[in-house]
């Protein structure tokens, strides 16, 4: 190893801009709230002085990456990419990076759960939409460092989410009021502590409030196919007596909604005048199927996990920066979800 | 600074689990092709020595951080969703981070080619659907380190993308091919070598071919939303001469597709017999409407440049990590596309 020659600190391109060195640290990483003559006079002096900031030289002196790792069941479903996309916002006006591992079931998930490659590469970290076993959860834990949870909820972990079983009721009592006594539900499988079934249990109270209980409780899997062909294998079984068809059925998402709208059209059913469809999400495209829906905030959910994650990390202090953080426990955040009511829903018999 | 105890080295934990030192690297790594038995042993030798791997320190010694940065124009959009999903996985499976970055038009973009955020914390570049103005990309030059593009081109970088010109001749021919003679297109703004001009191009040729000129061209800014309300603007401007009324229209995405037939039905129009509507993609829910379609791969044109990437950075001798790395120029890869015809598109008068 050769001594490098003397190179410019980030004091001195403090001093050439006249600026402070916090304003030159804003400057280089891009932050807001820096005029843009200041930034200007700011990359003049970091150039003249050929100053290289170094974000790896700087993590090993503080301990910190200022990066955040993601871990979410799927990338390329709505809701994901919208949390997703809520994320990257709410780190990036801070400085954070957002590493992305997107974790399916199977081998990829076992793997990664095993290495770790999370380790001393992030801050922080986000669950995002995975249901995890203890032992998956005790693995996370070991890092010892600040994890919130989207969607799902995990034990002793912080959660931005929405109330399931309250938003599923509302959905349920849309169908109530318009005369649905045979309600159907397309959910899917889950622990005891899941989203889906935070919802079924919304469902069968809203329905149970009524007198009722469900028609049938089908699996859609969370897509529009596995919506769509259990739908169609209930219409197909249920040909012969249509007067015990289901006027109505509660779908947990809109992407499962637009399956069971598919299903309806292919068995030749109208909707809602043979039976009201209502979703939860309110996807991009729920307008576009007249879809009736319960929306909820889904990038807003993304905002606030890393806010709550960043104020964390910026809450240590320097003595503890290596130490293991307190993380509140559970918390229902008042999401706010709002029924919308379009083309499919409607009265029993239309 | 005081002196820390010697701690185990990465060779010290390798002569414990009796693995070679590439081994307990992949191991640690989550890397594949480690067998479970010997992930296990190195594992627990790891932990017997408390060995604890710096990927931060590794980094400031190699001069690679191990994480490629993804520059994306949304995050919440289904193509760049579906990208994201395939680079991620390119990328992991050779122990790479994806670090995400959406630009959105405005200050945070203008905000990210000035502080460049990315710089020493990634060791190449994604660019994914946007188009830079020479300045922008001016700036990612200057990184010195591996670009590669998907879905839209740069000079002089290389690009993952489909032939958009003839995927959209493909459309207009299917419509042709129908008797159609009165076709309009939904497409969007963007610069010659964009990909919606790419797109228009091959429309226009395939027109022009059959001695045709488009019967409208509008802009539905690639969202459903900007689709059904410029379709409902042409319908509304010609109900004086239904005659002279499109009978099928190419739209430049499936999601611009999904606001075509939304705009129809809200016309009291019919799909096909009234207009013939095709779209561009294959998106997860083209099927769930019915939708006639040009499919591309999409999350695979993430993983080709991801594996791309990749090459470029372990193609790097040691000798020459910190130089520029010469970048091939822009070749057409051949990710095929195919003609999907479903409900939406039919002969002109149904």
């Amino acid at each position: 190893v050769t001594a490098e020659p003397a190179r410019a600190g980030i004091v001195d391109v403090a001093r050439l801009a006249g600026v402070s060195v916090a304003t030159v640290s804003r400057s280089l990483r891009g932050l807001p709230n820096v005029a843009a003559s200041t930034r200007e006079r700011v990359l003049n002096a970091a150039e003249e002085l050929e100053y290289i900031a170094s974000p790896l030289a700087a993590a090993l002196v503080t301990g910190r990456t200022r990066s955040v790792g993601v871990v979410a069941a799927y990338a390329g479903r709505w809701f994901f990419a919208e949390v997703l996309r809520g994320m990257e916002e709410g780190l990036r006006d801070f400085g954070y990076d957002l590493v992305l591992h997107v974790l399916p079931e199977g081998e990829r998930r076992q793997r990664f759960f095993v290495g770790l490659p999370v380790r001393r590469r992030v801050d922080a970290l986000a669950v995002v939409g995975l249901e995890l076993t203890r032992g998956e959860l005790d693995s996370l834990r070991r890092l010892q460092i600040p994890i919130v949870c989207v969607a799902e909820s995990l034990p002793g972990v912080h959660s931005e989410r929405i109330d399931n079983a309250a938003a599923a009721g509302i959905a349920t009592e849309h169908l109530l009021g318009l005369g649905h006594t045979r309600i159907a539900m397309i959910g899917a499988s889950g622990g005891p502590g899941s989203v889906p079934a935070a919802r079924a249990r919304g469902f069968t109270a809203a329905l149970a409030d009524a007198g009722l209980t469900p028609a049938a409780v089908l699996d859609g899997d969370f897509t529009s196919r596995g919506a769509a062909d259990a739908l169609t294998r209930l219409l197909a079984g249920e040909r012969s007596g249509a007067s015990g068809r289901p006027t109505a059925v509660f779908c947990q998402s809109d992407e499962m909604a637009f399956g069971a709208l598919y299903a309806l059209g292919q068995a030749g059913l109208r909707c809602p005048q043979d039976m009201s469809v209502i979703g939860f999400d309110d996807h991009e495209l729920a307008e576009m199927f007249g879809l009736s829906t319960v929306s909820q905030p889904v990038a807003e959910q993304g905002v606030a996990a890393a806010r709550w994650l960043i104020g964390s990390l910026e809450g240590r202090g320097p003595d503890d920066a290596a130490g293991p953080v307190t993380v509140p426990s559970a918390a229902d955040v008042p999401h706010s979800v709002r029924l919308v009511v379009r083309a499919t829903t409607g009265p029993v018999g239309g």
